[in-house]
C-alpha cells in the first residue's frame, strides 16, 4: 500500500480539492431531521451524532479526500459517543475517505504504543488512517507514532501552531532566536527528510493554523517534507488567502480543515440539509482548490 | 461538596497514603484467573481489562485514595475498551475512591469545553473526578477545564515536567533565563493562587515527574497552592526519596503514582494475584507515607 501522505496527495490531485471536513457533532446544531427531541439519552444523542456524520461523510465524498471526525465531541456522550465514532470512521472509509480522528493524544513511550496501536491503520480496532498528536512530551513520545505509522502505511499530524488566539503563549516562546513552535517543527521535518514518500512527504505531519498566515508560509518553506493539517480557516476567520501560503508548488503538501461553515451549512442556507452541506463544500473545496494552485 | 483537592486531602489524611495507583492494563501481564485465551476478541479483552481493574480496586482500596485508570490502554481495544473504563470508573467510585482519568486531553476553546464537559464531575458521562491535561495549546485551552473543574468540584492536572526521558526536548527550552516547564507551572500557580481551597490548593494540579527530583523540589516551593501529580515511583527508577521533595509540610500537596509495580506484583510475589497487589499497594503506601512526613 502507498503511504498515508501519497494516498492522500493522490486523493487530492483526484478530487482537485485540499478541503479537508472537520466533523465536530454538537446536539443543538443539528439540522432537523437527525435531532433528537430534547431530552435525549446518551444512546439517543450517540446515535444522533452517528446519522448526522455519516449524511455529512455521504453530501461531501465527491469534494473532499479526507474526514476529520473530533474525538472530543463524540468522548462527550461516554462510551456510546465511542461506538458512534467507531461507526462514523467505517462508513467513511467505506465512502472511499481518508480519515484523520482529532485527538490531539499523547504520552509517554510505552503509553503512545498504545495510543499509536489503537488508532492506527486497517489492523487496529478504530482503524484510522491518521491521528493529531501533541508533541509537549518529546521525541521519545512521538517515536512510537511515527514507527506504527510507517509500518501501517498510516500517518500522524502534530500539532505545531495552534488556530487559538492563545496557542502563543508557551508556543510562541522563543530559545536561541527560535520560537517553540519552529523547534517542534524543525523535529518533525528532520523525521521526514530522513523517509519521504514518492510525492516527497514523511508520515510525520504538522498542524499549522490558518490564523496566522506569516508563520505558515514560514513554516512551508522550512519544512519541505511535511504535509500541514490547517485548520482555522472559515468560522474560526482564516480566509483561502491565508491559508494560500500553506501549499507547496503544485497545490499539494497540505489540507485544509472546515468544520463548522461545511457541516452546519444548513443553519445559513436552509433548505434540505445535505443540500446545504454539499454546496458549502464544494465551494469550500473550488476556493481552496484555486487558494493551492492545483 | 468540598472541591476536588479538599476531597483528595481528606483521603490522603484518611488512609495516611499519598499513593496512586494507576490502572494500566495489558493483554500479555494479566494473572492467569483473568487473562482470555489466546486469540481473544476485543470484546473478549475488554472483558479481562475491566475484571483485571475491578480486581486491583478491591485489592488496592484501602490503601490508596485515588486510581488513574490510562485511557491509551482501554482506547487501545476500540469502543468494547471504553465501555470498560467507564464500568472501571463507575466501580472506583463505588469503592470510595476517587478517579484520575489519564488522558492527557486537550483542544482549542469550544472543543476543550466538550473534553472537560465530557469528563469531569459527577453530572458527566464518564464521571471522572480528574483528568490530565496537556499545556501545549496555551492559557483558552485550559480554561475551560478550571471553570468546569471549579462548578463542579472536580479536578485537572496539567502536564509540566513529564518523567520520561524525552520529556526535556521542549519543556526544558530556556527563555528569559525560564525553562518551559517552569513557564506552564507558574501559569497554573497563578490560576491556584487566585482561588484556593480550603486546604489551600486550588483546581488545576501539576504532572511533575519523580525522575526529576530537583526539578520537583523546585517546583515544590514554587508552586504552593498546587496539587502534585508525580509519575515515575516505582517501575520508572523514581524512589520514595526521589519523590520527598514533592510534599508539602505536613505530607500533603502531591499524589505518587504506581502502576505496574503495584498492578502486576503477581509477576514477582507469585501466589494470589490480589493478595499480591494489595501487599503491593500497602507497601508502597507505608513508604510513601513516611517519605511525605504524612
Amino acid at each position: 500500500m502507498p503511504t498515508f501522505t501519497d494516498r492522500l496527495a493522490a486523493a487530492v490531485l483526484e478530487k482537485r480539492s485540499p478541503l479537508m471536513v472537520g466533523l465536530d457533532p454538537r446536539l443543538a446544531q443539528l439540522p432537523d431531521p437527525v435531532r433528537p427531541a430534547g431530552g435525549a439519552t446518551l444512546v439517543e444523542a450517540a446515535d444522533a451524532y452517528r446519522l448526522f456524520c455519516c449524511g455529512v461523510i455521504d453530501a461531501v465524498a465527491d469534494f473532499t479526500p479526507i474526514v476529520k471526525p473530533q474525538a472530543a465531541f463524540f468522548e462527550q456522550l461516554g462510551p456510546a459517543g465511542m461506538a458512534a465514532l467507531g461507526a462514523v470512521i467505517e462508513h467513511a472509509r467505506g465512502a472511499g475517505l481518508l480519515v484523520c480522528v482529532d485527538g490531539k493524544r499523547n504520552d509517554i513511550g510505552s503509553t503512545a504504543q498504545a495510543y499509536a496501536d489503537g488508532w492506527l491503520g486497517d489492523q487496529s480496532p478504530w482503524k484510522a488512517d491518521a491521528l493529531t498528536v501533541s508533541p509537549y512530551l518529546g521525541d521519545d513520545s512521538l517515536e512510537p507514532f511515527t514507527k506504527v505509522a510507517a509500518e501501517r502505511d498510516a500517518g500522524l499530524f502534530v500539532l505545531v501552531k495552534t488556530s487559538n488566539p492563545g496557542g502563543g503563549l508557551f508556543q510562541d516562546r522563543v530559545s536561541d532566536g527560535q520560537p517553540l513552535f519552529r523547534r517542534v517543527g524543525e523535529h518533525i521535518e528532520s523525521l521526514n527528510a530522513a523517509a519521504p514518500g514518492e510525492h516527497g512527504y514523511g508520515v510525520a505531519g504538522a498542524v499549522v493554523g490558518a490564523t496566522y498566515p506569516e508563520q505558515l508560509a514560514h513554516l512551508r518553506a522550512a519544512m519541505p517534507h511535511t504535509w500541514f493539517l490547517i485548520p482555522g480557516y472559515g468560522a474560526q476567520g482564516g480566509t483561502a488567502a491565508d491559508v494560500a501560503g500553506g501549499f507547496a508548488d503544485g497545490g499539494l503538501g497540505a489540507v485544509v480543515n472546515s468544520s463548522r461553515g461545511v457541516i452546519f451549512a444548513h443553519e445559513k442556507r436552509g433548505g434540505d440539509w445535505q443540500d446545504a452541506v454539499r454546496a458549502a463544500a464544494e465551494e469550500a473545496a473550488a476556493e481552496l482548490g484555486e487558494a493551492s494552485g492545483l
